[in-house]
């Protein structure tokens, strides 16, 4: 079953492919690889989910971050790459948390993002290396910031 | 036109390439990709601009600094490739703010690195994928520090 | 002289490689190039060295956590690769460091992970491109947390 199927039978809606909020492209492919940008947790409606985990938000509200975040890099590659089933696999994400400074959970926070790259392209391929960590804050204090390098088909 | 040209037309001074302040290369190639180490606003008086950005310093401040950023990342590849026209493309930037925590621009600031790029290696080449988050803290309370990937002609 | 013979000749012991606290792997090989997932400081106990650095730790339990880091990866590169000596060269480091928003040492900090290497596998190849940044918060308030990017012979 391909990636795009996948992703259709979660019967989830992707945002619209989220425009630049400065001097940078979304995504950069050279040779086989696809450099994907920092995203935020972009939502159907165009706004962003945000508050600090620990403090405005709690590990379930960070967690639905990091998927609709996920969401998100979905959506880039899709206008991007035309099918999610251009990626071969996922190869590392850098996962970061906009996190009260006593948060210790980070890693269950950005499952939320891996367990639905797990889900669209299988627990072999979907699944890569990876970060999860803390930061001071993030831009227009948004919940979840993640960006990825795939391997392309 | 050349990067170099471009590079000479703006009328900027490059800092000296800096010397590492730990153990590190301050760029490693392999293939036709370069790894830039993190670099700070190091300024042709040898000297680096501090101070964190939304308390000590402001949205200016950072955006400058990231620009005075991008200068010493200029000067480390002319040192180590001789010529700006080795690079083929940025491919992806790590732009790191020492931010307050409840501070919100962050693209705003790494853009006085991107915008530098895009004048040096034009708007194609010139930008990338990139990242543009706060953390925590910065070596020696430095005002940003950037890290790219570069893909060599 | 091997690296894993270097390795011996040190005499540490290194902890068991790390299972993932997360939907990750530890290690994306593609093409010539290892991505090693964020590591902590595992102990041969099973345990994490923790605390922030500034307050709960200083500098040299810094750079003692991040030597124990450095001892987490050769255990997951060994574990997944066999031998240290498929390792042709480290290419990039990112070393997080839980910090005090204060503190100004993380190349210090982290120069205890890239001695090592530097130990392991020469200072030609073990010393590679690096940022040393800090962090808001790390998983399990661990002290350091550091991903590699390795090229493999």
């Amino acid at each position: 079953m391909s990636a795009d199927q996948r992703l259709n039978d979660l019967g989830v809606e992707l945002p619209e492919a989220p425009a630049p909020a400065g001097v940078y492209k979304p995504i950069v492919v050279t040779g086989n690889m696809a450099y994907v940008s920092g995203h935020g947790p972009l939502k159907t409606d165009g706004s962003m989910t945000t508050g600090r985990v620990g403090t405005e938000t709690d590990l379930e509200g960070g967690k639905e971050s990091a998927r609709q975040t996920g969401l998100a890099i979905l959506a880039t590659l899709k206008a991007n790459l035309g099918s999610l089933d251009r990626v071969k696999r996922v190869v590392k994400v850098l996962g970061m948390v906009n996190a009260a400074p006593d948060f210790k959970d980070h890693p269950q926070v950005i499952n939320g993002c891996s367990e639905l790259f797990g889900e669209v392209w299988g627990p072999e391929n979907g699944i890569g290396a990876r970060s999860a960590v803390g930061m001071g804050s993030l831009p227009g204090n948004i919940t979840t910031e993640i960006e990825v390098i795939f391997e392309l088909a």
